[in-house]
Order: C-alpha cells, then structure tokens, then sequence
C-alpha cells in the first residue's frame, strides 16, 4: 500500500503489475467498497496493463473525515493526487457507480489525464428519488445498528435474481458486513452518501470528449437502466452495453462480463470505421 | 361502507353500481392501500360492471389485529366471506401486489367463484431478497418514525422516473403518508408485511385453471418483472404484458394502461382462436 | 356487404351490430388483408359496440385500379366515403400497420370525425429499408409466381417463433395463399405497396390532438420497434404498449392481446389523473 | 493467401501477426462474406494475438462446388484443415451467423481444437422460418438477376435504423454488390443456403464443454434474438450478450463493441468467481 497526502490527509493506493506502454488502469470503487473488492480481478487484469487501486477519502484504508462536510470534487483531486504520485501522463480510467460518478469528474477536471472512461452503474446526476434513498440510509446509519442498515441498503445493491439464487453467499456477506459496520464505518457511509447528494453533471456531459463505455443493468435498482440511457444520449464518444439479468453490484453479479467489457474496451487502440 | 364479520372482527367493503349479467370486479387492495386509493378508477369501471372495493384486515377501515400473528389466509377468509356478503356465484377478481398474491390463493381456495383473475405487480412468493426488504420496512416501523418509514419504504415503490418526474406530487404525497403513517398504523403494516414472509404457491400454480392476466412492469423494484415471466410460464391459461417505464405501484404511474388491460381482459367472453 | 362510390369506383365495406351511444368502430386493414381477416373478432367487438369493416382500393371485394397510379391519399378519400355512407359524425377507428397509417393520415385530414385512435404495428413513414423491402415485395410480384411471393413476402410478417410454433398453420395457410395470388391479386399488391412509397407524416404528427394507442410488437421485422416508439414520442396524447414475444401480424400472433388492448382504450371516456 | 487441399478442391486461408502464447484466433465467415469482410479488423485484432481468416467452400477465394449437394459438415472439415494446416494444437474460434453455426460444430467434432468459442448472431438450427426465408433467397438467386437478389436478402441483414441512417452508404453497397453477384457466385450462394436447410444441433449443445461467449442482437431479423437466448440456456459453459439497437450484421453495425467483446472474452485466462 501506498499513502499520498492530500489536504492533510492520507489517500491509500496500491500499484500492481509493471508499467508497459499501456496508461495504467485506475479502478474507483463503489460507495460500500474499497481497493480489496477488486482482490479477485487483479490476475486477470494485470496480465495487460498496470493497474491502480485506491480508496476515497472515508473508505477502507483511506482517512477518515469526521466533521467534514465535502462533495465529490474532494474525490476528485484525491484521484488526481494519486495520478500525481504514479506520475503517468495519462491513464485509462474505470470506476462503478460512485466511482464512476467521480471518473466522470476527473475527465471534466483533467482531460488530458484521461485516456478512455469505463463507467458501470452510473448515471449523471442523483435524482430527487436516488437523494430519499440516501436518506434512507444515513437515517438508518445513525441508528448504528449494522442489521438494520445492512437490510436496508443491501439487498437492493443486488437484483433479486442474484439475491435469491446466492442467498448462502449474502448470508455469509451479511455476517462479514455486520461485523463490519462499527459506528464509524457508518459515519463515514453518511458522510460519503451525503457527497453525492448534489451531484449532478448533466449539463457538463458535452465537455467530455475521451471515448466513454457506459454499462447499465437491466435490474439495477440504484442506477436504473434509463440513467445510463441517458447518459450515453448526451456525451460525444460513448458505447452503451445494457446487461441482462444483473443488478447494481455488476462487478459480482457478471464478473465475466465486467472484466470482458472493461479489458475490450481499453484494449482497442483506433477507431474501426465501416459506415 | 359495508360490514360482514369474519373471526369475529369487521371487513370493511364497498359496492359501487348495480348489478348486471356481468360478474361483479372484486379488486384487491396492495399492502399500503385502502378502497380509498381506487377512488380517481371507479367511474371509468362501474360503467361497465359492478365494482366491490374492501379493505383487508389490518387495512383502511378494516379492523386492526393487534397481538395477532397471520398470514395471507386469513385475508383469503376475509375476500371469501365479502364474495359471499355480496352473494353472487362469481366474481372477476383484480388485484396488485399484495392483493394479487392473495387472489391467486382466493383462486386456489375457491375456484368456483373466481372466473377471471387481473394481477398486476406481483410473484409467486416471497423471494429471500423481499423477505430482506420487508426486515428493512418492519425494523423501521418499529421506530415510530413516520419519515424514516416513509424514506425506507415508499422511494421504490415508483419508478425513479416517475418519482422524479413528479417530485412535487410526491412531496405533498409525503407530507400526507407521514400523518398517516400513525403508531398504529405502521404496527398494522408490520403485521401485514409479516403476514407476506412464508408465502409461496409456486407449487400449486399448475392447479389455477382459470384465464389469468400477469401485468409486470420494468421498472418494478418490489416484485421484478422476472417475476411477472416465471408465473407466467406456470400458470396454464394466462397472458402476460409488460409494462414499459413503469414501477409497482403501475395504478398511479399508468391508470390507464392499468384501466384498459384490466377493463379488455374482464370484457372478453370467449377465446379467439386463430392458429 | 356494402357498396359506396368514390372517384367512380366501388368501396365494399360492412356493418356489424346495432348503432348505440358508442361512436361505432371503424377497422382499417394491413395491406394484405381483406374484412374477411377479422371473422373471429367480430362477435367479442359487436359485444360493446358497432363495427365497421371495409377493404380498400385494390383490396378484397373493393375495385381493382389497373393502370392508376396512387398514393394514401386516395385511400383516405376511401375511409371518408365509408364515414360518410354510414353518416355518423364520429367514430373510433383502428388499424395495423396500412391501415394505421392510413388511419393517422384520416385523423389529419378530418379530425373531426376521429374520436380516438388504436393503432397497431405502425410507422410514421416508409424508410429507405422498408422501401427496399417493398422493391424485393414487387419485384417478386411481377414474375406472377405465387410461391416465390409468399417465400419472400409472408415469412418476415410473423415472428420466428410464431412461425415455427404454428407451421403447420402455417403450411395450410400457404396453400391457401397461393391459391390467392392470382396475377391480378399481385398486380393489385403491386399497387398497394407503391402507394406506400412516399408516406411521411413526420412532420405532421403534433396535428393529431386525439388520444392514441400506439401498440408494436419486439419481434415486428415490418414496422420494428423503434417505429412505435418514435412515433409514440411524437403524439401529444398517446400512451405506448410493446407486445412481447409477437411480430408484425400481431392480430394473428396476440388475438387476445389485440382485442383487449383496442377494447379497453375505447371503453375509456375520460382522462384518470393521479400525479 | 495459403491455401489447403480438402477432398481435393481449394481452401484459401491467410495468417496475420506473428505466432505468441495465446492460440491464433480463427474467424468463421457469415454466408455472404469472405476474408475480405475482416479487413478493417486486421490491426486490432492482431495487436494481441495470431489472426487466421479462411473463405468456406462456395466463398470468396476458395473453390467453388458446381454440381455438389453438401452440408455443414464439409465446412467444418473445411475449418479442421485450416487447423492442420496452420499447425497450432489449439485454437480460440469466433464466427457470426453461418461461421459461428459451424464453429459449434467443429467444437463438436474436434473438442480438442478448440478453446473458446465467441459465437455472433447465431442459432442452434435452422428454423421453419428460416428455411422459407432461404426459400426466398435461393428461388431469386436462380432469376440471375443481380437487383432483385439485393433487394429479397440485404435489406434484412441489417437493422432498420442502421439501414436507414446509411443509407448513402447502403447505396454504394448495393452498386459494389450488384457488380458482385454474377450467376456463378448466385449458384454459390444457393449451394451455401442449401447446406444449412438441415442445421439441426440442439440435441448435442451439452457435449460442447469449452467456454463460449453468444452475443445477440435485438433487430436481428435472420438469427433473431430468442435464438441466442435459446442457444444460451443449453450450453454449459457460456455467457450471454444482448446488443441494443443493432441488427445481423453486428460485426458492421457495432465494429467497436464487436471487436470488444471479442478481445475481452478471449483476453480472460481463468474463471473470476465470487459467489
């Protein structure tokens, strides 16, 4: 792991892989997440290109931010910090979700850092049905009892048919999670939800010119398909892939797919023009 | 408003227009319904058959169950003995989500009564994932919060474009749901939620022999519309049409989808057979 | 079966069942149709309301137009006598895909008479791809072999499933048909088709003030899709219905789908407004 | 160009890039294609691996087959020489339409040969449907009449919006393609249609063990998507991609995503597992 300081706090990387004459991939993690969700891609995804992990501030190995009331654009130089301290030109950028909503960001902050975007569960602003979410979830938080806050936002990051199917597996999650929501990883959950609360780029999308791979699911219940839609209508250079029978969590419910679209996506080099 | 007993405890009903050659439409409320939410339907419907609109127990102007531990064949009992308050031989039944799953059990228990069954939003059984969801609603109800009830709960019932699109109708929506949403009448919801938890007629769909109508949407987040296709794929004589842009509640984000399938699929006498 | 006159030649058209306070329900057929098309619908229509069914120019029992050269327009002129003849001051008319956008083109043109709309498997305009595919329709004509025309017309006007669902239907209906396309049935087909070529009311579409079904269907490889839905995008009053699992000829492939769908818009007087 | 010797006649296949550890990537032709189809893909693909193209029997510069009755299968000894031919002990294979059907078959007569299979527009057998529809294009190919085949089988190689929105260049197509269709590629392309009449694999797609990646596409109107989903289900190893908004030709109507998906699914080493 690697520390870089910004505005007094520390940012936790980790570089994995060597640099070849790829851009590194800087992967940005959802809201529940950190750099060890991404444990079991790193294999296959090293195999191609250096990789860059990293936690936002309040997320796992990242600092916490007790008191500090902040927005996406703090994630945004703490991505553009980490660029700093691998100290590449360029890279190839994927985040989901949340962290697709800063990548998104990053772009519009930094253009010339960012080569090409895979976005996955995004969508370009929080909308007043997506902000009463999130305030079902911080009241939940500062209950600080971890069951109720784990049936209240869990499930719904995953579509009912993957629930259903992997109920072993959420009840050992559930387990895991439980022991995991301390009063302060819940703090820190409000603090992150409320930073999305004003997001909302929508009127910037134009700006964005880097090739774009957007990817929705069809049983997203966070960022329902429709945002996606929307998002690829409006930016210049965008692909959109809907996947089927998946929810939010695509990076578990189609990791096949997820590695495949991303590692196709930044493998092509030129545009192929037939029409 | 009438009244019939049954368990000793009083079913609220309504009967709207005059009886003609066509079985009365029994409609079937959804869990946070009353008869009161079908008021803006009732003209369009009574011209064409009689309608009887009821509350379940726990529900509207039925009596509360305090201390009483249920499940969905109570509210059955309830539906049967209002078919035989009214006293016709047979009856269309309509229901949405909660009242659909009853109906189809309505169908099992007494098939004679029911010629056609409407269902709109609704699956087979409760899932482990709506079973997770419901933990959430109930273990907020137990606050008394009438705001974080509604934060947790009602967001997704609606598409989050029609929320979105109709935010302002959903805030004054939401200062009403929170008088409303009583000491008491959150611990009905629990009991009514609760009552949901084992229900699971998978194996008995084969046994429903009359016309059905699967009505699912594609933004449903409550009862996905997987669930729609897989009781249809089960049921011998049903027809399936999927909504598009629609959630749960497809009654109040399409009343006249909602209206005319329902009105069509009542109104048609005999098969028309082509091929 | 009735006869009225216009530009000096023959329309057939018939009624079905009494006058009532209902506008009667006039059907426009698809090109390859006839009012024999609708046989088995009749009694469930007539059931609720009066209905009017007639062929066109070059259709079934109305006149041939050998060595005229048309478009919709005389076709519309057609659909007005009818009105006429049968003097009522409204009606409700439906069609699929000819007949829908001839019946668009007649609410334009005497929108008066038109109370609401159902339209099924329609476009706003003859794309160059479907003008392509109306070029192989006619070019297959004019050989005056029916088995090359049905190989290359009738396949693509029902789903693949459908098709190979009911090939034994199918194969019965083919025997039939080429019985049917005589030279003079194919020189009339020939002049149907053309008179195609150059629809376009694009421009027009925000004219039409009426409430309308738009309905299409996921496996329509006439009128895809996305013809619906544009079309849909451009009605004031429109609501929109896509039919799973059904192709072009979705009156064959969804007859109860088609019934309800028409019923139930029609049944409809007045507006139910909930958000 | 190379070429290999099968039951005495020509098979003309060309290697690009330079043999590396990963198995050369062989691409099966669609029926009206040819090597040359692949240009425009070449320095892609061939950036990440060994690139072997090959034209069938009846295709491009391969030998023609006057007088010969033949099916599938001397493709696929047709694809097994290739193999030999080159050398290499195992291959990644990808196909679309035509191709990707005798690709499943080589992985069914030589399982050893190949590792992966990315299959585009693909079916499992040759429908009722599809056999009417190659009716109609062998019935035309027979007038050697170069327009009139134009316009009986291209129009729905592609969807209609694709179709439409190029239609300059769907033009100069046409004019390109008329030149091409003498009568002795016409015959060839009866024979090719031919061979496929008895396509029927469906009994055997649980012996296929390799990993196969089966992209569809919603306005495909040959291999229409019900068939990919279909083909799907009853393979064991395999994932599914539904393409929006694109037709049969998807390696022309989305290059980009067919070429990712292509890489991405061939790029993956080991199974990611989660749940």
């Amino acid at each position: 792991m690697e520390i870089c300081m910004v505005k007094g706090k520390q940012i936790a990387y980790e570089v994995y892989g060597q640099a070849d004459e790829n851009p590194p991939l800087l992967i940005l993690n959802g809201i529940m997440m950190s750099m060890k969700s991404w444990q079991k891609f790193i294999p296959e995804i090293t195999k191609n290109r250096q990789l860059i992990l990293m936690d936002f501030f309040d997320q796992g190995q990242s600092e916490r931010c007790e008191g500090l009331d902040y927005d996406h654009s703090l994630q945004v130089e703490a991505v553009i910090a980490v660029m700093d301290a691998v100290g590449r030109a360029e890279y190839d950028v994927s985040g989901i979700s949340y962290g697709a909503q800063v990548g998104l960001q990053v772009a519009l902050a930094s253009p010339n850092r960012v080569r090409k975007l895979a976005l996955f569960n995004v969508s370009a602003y929080t909308s007043p049905w997506l902000k009463d979410i999130g305030e079902a979830w911080n009241r939940t938080a500062r209950l600080h009892d971890p069951e109720s806050y784990y049936y209240v936002a869990l499930p719904y990051i995953y579509s009912n048919m993957f629930y259903t199917k992997n109920i072993q597996w959420m009840q050992a999650r559930k387990a895991l999670l439980v022991e995991f929501f301390t009063d302060q990883f819940l703090d820190a959950m409000i603090r992150l939800t409320d930073s999305s609360r004003n997001f909302d780029i929508r009127e910037r999308l134009a700006e964005i010119t880097c090739p774009v791979l957007v990817v929705g699911a069809d049983h997203d219940y966070i960022t329902p398909i429709n945002e996606a839609r929307s998002l690829h209508d409006h930016l210049k250079r965008s692909e959109l892939v809907e996947l089927k029978d998946c929810g939010h969590a695509s990076m578990y419910e189609k990791p096949h797919a997820f590695y495949q679209l991303m590692e196709g996506f930044f493998s092509q080099k030129h545009d192929i023009i037939i029409a």
